[in-house]
């Protein structure tokens, strides 16, 4: 590394470090954005628009933007992770650059008017049309950046998709989705017909939140979810957030009248979590500190949700703690009933809750549904009809209001078109994880141990400590020892459908 | 207003909406520090100090600098609010401009490190050397920065005494606290003398949390602390903080063998409160929309507190729903009990719970140990011990540790210095301002109505409003109609006391 290159790297350095400085706002007020007193927000979205300014302004100056050059033109000389984060940066840069300050600005604002309080009330209310104007401006800001950001090779909504999971693209997506409707549609249906019926307590009872909470608590110990490191919240929608990877955050929603939703999306958000508290110390002083794709995330998160979750061997362990808090609501129910409860397929409305074998339905339809944002066939006048349409389509279920259709997930409101996709593909991802993992152990035995550690440790030394230092495909092949197959997801689901129905495939 | 004028006032509205957008991170933080996990510490301890880095480019920067110049040699052409903002920020980026880079950065960090971790620990251990180590860095850095920022007529304590209260100094805060010693030490022996016992129950008894929670709640309404713009919490050490008009946040702490510690932490930290929701709301653009002052704040606090919250007319409208949250525990117990326990004189080692009487030579004694701190006769080595022997001569109590001594307060821990003279100068500002609020209607009535509206309009118009657009001591005067005179408090204090305890003068 010569004088220029390291002087780069001080410049490069120092920025990134004020860079990330500049998240924390955002990743605070994340957390308290749906608790905050109401009248609070104008100013304080005032002072989030002014802080995206500054970030926008350090981001596309000149000093960074030159640093990141200089750096690039140098990376033979650069340590591995070095130079796949200046690769990355100056993507990242670059791609900055060509959105106007005004635009980029206007939307932040629209992004923080739209949530989390007219989605909230859109969704509670099962109205659509108060997110209509502001999905609008969502959906005319992302038309007008990917053609800002297109290229060569990437137009249109792969330009989005490309963001979520570095090289995918339409067409690479149209084939899994394809594999997914020949091979699942007609086994779903297979699937609906030997199933036997559902214990009626899961039904009939009411779940206090008071114990759904206390059973999320025990399941801290068991996800390794250190109370050093970690909070639990409430929210309407769950999610995972996380600054450096010594405070990582999940909320939840108790539902009482339903006992896995609170378990489930506890399982699934302490699955990113982990991802987050393990990568490498010694990477959080860089920009690769943080998990590597929303793909890779949501295998984890998956991963831990299903593979791991919803295995008879994890409940042989921990469903006598559920029974114990839940006595009285639990009485006579047994282990048998209530994996067959959580692992019944049912076309239903809410992906959240999907089992593991509709959900990729529910992704699928959301996947069609942005393909035609960017075709011209669907806009504002007519996403929720065509939502509607398409959950009768595939699922057979008349959509009652917009709360349990079109304004269920905040992904479209919070300004992510382009990140569903990677739900599916993140399942996908999951069961071929699950056999390169069972190859170096049993996992199913690990599944019920006291708690994930050896799960947990084999994921940390073949993905998680990577952080986003590597492109996402090379960190998921080194792990699984070969290329991304969608087959080991059609399997797994069949095999396990077919044990759990008695049916043959 | 010329053409240069008006280019430089753009310049210095746009910095100072950038200055208050990075006060939202501090904010942010400062409501859940005591609560995020104790491991996400350093990493976010690193990302405040970036922060505060760029707030000190920002504010020392030429662009800054120049347009406030600009504006201060054109002052006599700008409107009273912006003219008198122009000079409080010429003060504040000269003295700014001061103090080395690396020496603010490290005193940041300092305090980050001690408070609340360090702090909270040394004071529920009651073991000074936890914080000792910070406490020195503090005291080396305020004997640094009383140099850095000295004049001709401020040197040394005056120059701190200088900036929590615009005018004030040692000689005159020395002539202050000796007409308090000499008036009030004598009297307060006599009350000693002269008190009934208080109603067994108060000591006897637990007060769960949660029914002190309750009764606060209860609190916000009376104090008109409106849910919409306010939040309460709890926090080692009760305080307010607001970003803004709209989002004013209070904490408080519980003792269950203490009633009358949380309500009157919720009075006074809602009177806090208070001033900053009723600031006008087109002073929210400028740098003149919080409140004035250290000691105008305290007053306000402290006539919530004290010159309403612990009177006769309150309780008989309030002590009945007391009474009824309590039923079992204040079984028995009249409104005249009530009285005499929040009304009673009582040597007691915290300042925070001490009653109206003995407040101020809690006060007097960290005021006399700061003097010390300046003219080189006490530092870390000393401070507990000079601590403990002004509470036996002034209090004559023996301090049993030092969480119930020199470590209770957290204010030298996060850097104040020069602060506590304020509330005993609050205190008595109340007392004159109570007085000439009831020249204009009968504030005793108004104190037993449902709530407090009347006193706040009133405070509203003749203080609050103001925010920070004038000098403390102009909106001071024009409140009360005549300057400061602190017999007011004195004459206030004696006459509640006779009549309490029956005595005269």
């Amino acid at each position: 590394m010569n004088a220029k290159t390291r002087r780069a790297k001080k410049v490069y350095e120092d920025t990134n470090r004020r860079l990330r400085a500049l998240m924390l706002p955002f990743f605070l007020n994340g957390w308290e954005e749906e608790h905050m007193p109401p009248a609070a927000k104008p100013y304080r979205n005032k002072q989030l628009v002014e802080l995206s300014s500054m970030e926008y302004e350090i981001h596309t100056g000149k000093s960074y933007k030159n640093s990141i050059e200089t750096l690039y033109a140098d990376r033979d000389s650069l340590d591995p992770v070095l130079r796949h984060e200046v690769e990355e940066a100056k993507l990242v840069s670059d791609k900055l650059a060509k959105i106007p300050k005004d635009e980029y600005l206007a939307y932040q604002n629209v992004l923080l008017e739209c949530y989390p309080e007219n989605f909230v009330r859109a969704k509670t209310t099962g109205d659509f049309s108060i997110v209509k104007p502001y999905f609008k401006k969502v959906l005319e800001y992302n038309r007008k950046y990917v053609v800002w950001e297109q290229t060569e090779s990437l137009k249109g909504y792969d330009v989005l998709l490309d963001e979520y999971e570095r090289g995918m693209t339409a067409d690479k997506y149209d084939e899994f989705f394809n594999l997914i409707k020949s091979e699942l549609v007609p086994f779903i249906k297979k699937v609906l017909a030997a199933q036997k019926p559902v214990h009626p307590a899961f039904t009939a009872c009411t779940f206090p939140a008071e114990k759904q909470k206390a059973f999320c608590e025990y399941l801290r110990g068991v996800m390794l979810f250190d109370k050093d490191k970690t909070m639990m919240g409430e929210s309407e929608h769950p999610y995972t957030n996380n600054n450096g990877n010594c405070d990582v955050r999940i909320t939840n929603h108790y539902y009482e009248n339903a006992l896995a939703s609170a378990i489930f999306s506890a399982i699934h958000e302490m699955g990113h979590g982990l991802y987050e508290l393990q990568v490498a110390g010694d990477l959080q002083d860089t920009m690769s500190g943080g998990g590597v794709s929303m793909a890779m995330h949501e295998s984890q998160s998956r991963f831990f949700e299903n593979n791991v979750g919803r295995s008879r061997e994890f409940w042989q362990r921990h469903f006598p703690v559920l029974k114990n808090i839940f006595a009285e609501e639990l009485e006579g129910v047994e282990l048998d009933d209530f994996l067959l409860y959580i692992n019944r397929a049912e076309a239903g409305f809410i992906r959240t809750e999907a089992d593991e074998l509709t959900y990729p339905l529910h992704v699928l339809i959301r996947y069609e549904i942005e393909k035609g944002m960017f075709d011209g066939t669907i806009d504002e006048e007519n996403v929720e009809r065509v939502w509607n349409e398409k959950y009768k389509e595939y699922l057979g279920l008349d959509v009652p209001d917009a709360g349990k259709g079109v304004v269920q997930d905040m992904h479209w409101y919070g300004g992510s078109i382009g990140y569903f996709p990677t739900y599916a593909l993140g399942s996908a991802y999951a069961a071929q994880i699950l056999a390169a993992m069972n190859r170096d152990f049993d996992v199913y035995s690990a599944m019920g141990e006291e708690n994930v550690g050896k799960i947990a440790a084999w994921l940390k030394e073949h993905i998680h400590k990577y952080g986003s230092s590597k492109a996402p495909s090379e960190i998921f092949e080194n792990a699984v020892g070969a290329p991304f197959d969608p087959h080991y997801y059609i399997d797994y689901l069949k095999s396990k459908y077919s044990r759990l129905c008695g049916i043959t495939i």
